[in-house]
């Protein structure tokens, strides 16, 4: 499976969004309602090809669900929740999946942690939107394993070698509304390093690293959808380097994170 | 020029860099520019295209470049200068850019400001790279009017409607790399807003509001490439509101910031 010597530099990429992906359950094969949507919707997976799949039926695949009313919320849980003005057993579960509290802002029911992974985000992606009632959806337990395993399950049923990125919806601290970041990678780089590369004068440009995973995310959504059912894109015509680096490596270290 | 009606939803979309842009010198027509590189690569402006313009080649256009020996640094620039390891003519210039320092990183060369738009960002946007050696390139004064103006011209050349983003590269206080941000809009709407529509369970999404033009922003700089000069992309396929708000409506206003 390797992913290697794709030409770079391709200056035409195409997004496809992925419909007809069935409602989504725990132990359901996602590799292979992937690959049965595209044929199904004529879609050809091809060597090179990017897998943008949404968390969430990543999350609902792998049983990363919760039903609200079986959580029994800690005195910590009901205070914060009575203080942000969210419901205690979910700030429960919240807690469960977080290794800190990182901002607390109770007039705008905001809650920003570090995820188990070390992700910093609104209520560790604990979710309520597309999940029924009562319930609310984790991240992956590890967002990377998912991606590969997607990846190797294409592989299995297509022969051909592509790159998955598991993607999520987050907001950023200084600009409004939220895009889709990269939450778990398998064969690709998340970095594209221009360091040691001329600009157009000769120069060299020092500190410009592109975390292409991000960006490739971010285009899929454009075709995704929350509203209409679309959770899976196919990216094709992007060049990249084959890699095993994990998308945990995007993570600020907490040293340099100047939002801490 | 009223941009309105296109379909909305679709499920492809295609990023076409346009390579053969000259160096952009001060008085440039960029519109022109753009209208002829997109003829001499046979891709065909159309209405509702997203037409994605580097930051750079607009400064450039409008003489927005600093000789760097010419200008006499204040006794706090070359102070700050010292302590974070830049030039104090080109940290005299980040001030002048700026209204607010934010965050001051000494012993990683990090200086955080709030431009005079309201963005915040590393050095204002001040930047030595793709400039001759010696100077530096400002941020365009009034990025949504830059957007306005290339996009009208567009209209007068070709008589479509598309709309522009001026994007520029920018870094996340909790994600490492950089990642392609809208900084000006002229013609779309900066966000895709999902509250009041229901999910797949028929509940209301309540706070999904996606900043597309980051995204679309995103998308493009996959085909731009800082090293390979392809400083303008065409987004074809994407359905989007016109609008006649403005980039600077994406900034978190100050007392919702939590990253100040």
């Amino acid at each position: 499976m390797s992913v290697a010597g794709y030409d770079r530099g391709s200056l035409r990429l195409e997004v496809i969004g992925v419909p007809g992906i069935p409602e989504v359950k725990s132990g359901d094969d996602l590799g292979k309602l992937i690959v049965e949507a595209a044929v199904a919707n004529k879609i050809s997976i091809e060597d090179g090809d990017i897998v943008v799949v949404s968390q969430k039926i990543v999350s609902k695949s792998e049983g990363r669900i919760v039903k609200l009313s079986e959580v029994e919320p800690s005195e910590f849980a009901k205070n914060l929740a009575t203080r942000i003005g969210k419901g205690s057993e979910e700030v429960e579960v919240i807690l469960r999946e977080s290794n800190a509290v990182i901002r607390v802002r109770c007039n705008q029911g905001i809650l920003v942690t570090e995820t188990k992974h070390g992700f910093l985000m609104a209520n560790s992606g604990v979710d309520k939107s597309n999940v029924m009632e009562g319930y609310v959806t984790l991240l992956p337990e590890d967002p990377d394993s998912s991606a590969r395993r997607i990846r190797e399950r294409i592989h299995e049923l297509t022969g051909k070698d592509v790159a998955v990125i598991v993607s999520d919806t987050c907001g950023r601290p200084c600009r409004l509304g939220l895009v889709n970041i990269a939450l778990g990678i398998s064969g690709i780089s998340p970095f594209r390093d221009y360091r040691g590369k001329p600009d157009q004068y000769g120069k060299m440009l020092k500190v410009t690293v592109m975390t292409h995973v991000d960006e490739l995310a971010s285009a899929a959504e454009l075709v995704m959808g929350k509203a209409r059912m679309v959770p899976v894109a196919i990216i094709k015509g992007y060049s990249y380097e084959g890699s095993d680096e994990k998308a945990t490596s995007v993570i600020m270290p907490e040293e340099s994170d100047m939002f801490r």
